[in-house]
């Protein structure tokens, strides 16, 4: 997928340096935000949000475990790493307004490689309404590790913590589940298939679907936006990072409750269930395990279910319980099981 | 300096799992600021200034390129990682009030380790009166990485920033320079002997200041108080992380003036010039080019010479010219040589 880097002339990054590095990446950042006060190129970036409270979230994305560069071009990574934390800041009901990136790169990577990196940042950081405004580069004895901070701005009676969820609240879900856990089992396959013969060309036809939500996850903001719209504040909020399963268990712990799902409740695209036939996994087991989807999972007051349900985004998969420790899945066949956070590893030992 | 730990049971970090670890290594943080209204736990952590401006900083450490685990003990590692932070914090004037802490590990490392990696942080969190607020524990394929964002906040008119420099202010540093890179030239050296003879025992005495200043730099808090106590805000301000002359060129630089320095004004250490000389190094050329002292170097302006004077622990080096881009070095012969922004590697090639 980085094929066409052969034609252009590769800069070496010994001879830019680590300033003329970072100078050379952020020339051209323009500050978007009133609450941006100053950003690259001091010993620390200001901001001002002027009666909100702040709220700051962290990631870091090591090659080998995080991504592989063999099926990740540089711009989606790029874009990525910047989605997968402003995920986090809406998962607070907060709006995210700057990033601080940090890069330790190998000597073996090319400007460009890294401009192209830059490039997928900066194009989520315009989509999202976000400004770049500090970092550090160094290098790697290794491979590419990439650090985001991402800052944002929520008003105190309306930011949502994991721990507020109550007897009786629904749990709802945006978008559908499984699919970037299925484009991920793809690109793997091809790579298989391609580390055998290098010259069977990889095919996806069909999938562009789950293939996108594994390469380039858009982060919710739309969600964040509905609520503020129709007037609904979360009890409870998470982004699903982890997997359904897990990140549920997260919401239950931290606010003292238990849970019922519904497998038939369960958002799945339709490309996400041939996808798992075809590779022998239960498209339910991805969804709940998968991870990696960046919806937003949240409860609600049942006072608030006529607001939410005409929502074609978001979709209520079951209910709080009183009952702490305990949460519950209720199957297709109403076999009721216990939920547990298990992760992708676990998922693939299943097969 | 980790031999202690055999004795100890080592678990392993598998056991614990991501979360578990996390979980572990924060169990016992209490939040000390009024500020800090949500730490570790959620999508995010949560933030209230009340009428300051917020400052964000943010360093990534590499095992290899920014530290050497055969002589950096884990606990020093963590106070470092975290004083050094601060300093760009304290580099703006500011006060900084918390930090995340983002770790990438190999599966090698022990959660002992771990242990003492956080001991170091959380003492510096601790004597700074930092609260850890958030982060991220991941894997590594290859060493220990830590990414720390550190968080303050600072009157909008008591900031200071790089580009503030004018024509006949004073150019001042705290403390001694220097230091630090004698250390590490000493613990490199060593490294060395033990590598060609692992039953010799290395031989620092009389050079505890200098390892100190590399193994556990302290950032310069009580030069901020001392701001204040004195009623004077410097017009521009850096730390010194990578060295003297390459620092004050970046003032210079964005403030776009010259600046005259004079050697024989440079602050140091007996032990620096000592250990300097025992491996036939110019001291001078080591605190123009050492780097990682996180001393801060400010300017003032001349009408608050008198306010600066008797301060100890300033010494007043230098001024700032009105001839852009000209970096006057005078030497103690009297002699005027041009400041380059050379690293740590030109110094010992020099040598």
């Amino acid at each position: 997928m980085l094929e066409d880097k052969n034609e252009k002339p590769v800069s070496e990054l010994e001879e830019l340096g680590e300033f003329g590095l970072i100078d050379h990446l952020t020339e051209n950042i323009k500050l978007q935000n009133k609450s941006s006060k100053r950003g690259v190129g001091d010993d620390a970036a200001v901001i001002e949000y002027e009666n909100k409270q702040t709220v700051v979230s962290t990631d870091l994305l090591v090659e080998g475990i995080h991504f592989d560069l063999l099926y990740m071009p540089m711009k989606h990574l790029g874009y990525k790493a910047v989605a997968v934390n402003l995920s986090d800041i809406y998962a607070m009901n907060a709006a995210p307004k700057q990033i601080t990136v940090s890069l330790a790169v190998s000597n073996r990577m090319s400007v460009e490689a890294l401009e192209e990196l830059y490039e997928g940042i900066l194009l989520a950081c315009n989509i999202y309404g976000v400004d770049l405004v500090g970092g550090d580069t160094t290098s790697s004895t290794s491979g590419l590790i990439i650090s985001i901070t991402a800052i944002g701005e929520g008003e105190k009676e309306k930011l949502v913590y994991r721990d507020g969820a109550k007897e009786n609240d629904l749990i709802c879900v945006s978008g559908d589940l499984g699919g970037a856990f299925m484009g991920l089992q793809l690109l793997e396959r091809e790579k298989q298939i391609f580390k055998e013969n290098a010259q069977i060309q990889p095919d996806f036809s069909g999938y562009d679907y789950v293939l996108e939500r594994q390469l380039k996850p858009e982060p919710r903001k739309d969600v964040i936006d509905m609520f503020e719209e129709i007037g609904v504040t979360p009890t409870s909020m998470i982004d699903v990072s982890d997997g359904l399963s897990s990140d549920l268990i997260h919401i239950c712990r931290q606010s003292e409750v238990g849970c019922t799902i519904y497998e038939n409740k369960i958002p799945l695209d339709f490309t996400t269930v041939n996808a798992a036939e075809e590779m022998k996994l239960d498209p339910t087991v991805c969804a709940l395990n998968g991870g990696e989807d960046y919806e937003l999972m949240f409860t609600i007051s049942l006072d608030d279910y006529e607001k939410i349900k005409d929502q074609k985004r978001v979709a209520v998969i079951g209910h709080i319980t009183s009952d702490k420790g305990s949460y519950q899945f209720v199957s297709k066949s109403e076999q009721v099981q216990e939920l547990s956070a298990q992760g992708w590893d676990a998922v693939l030992k299943k097969k």
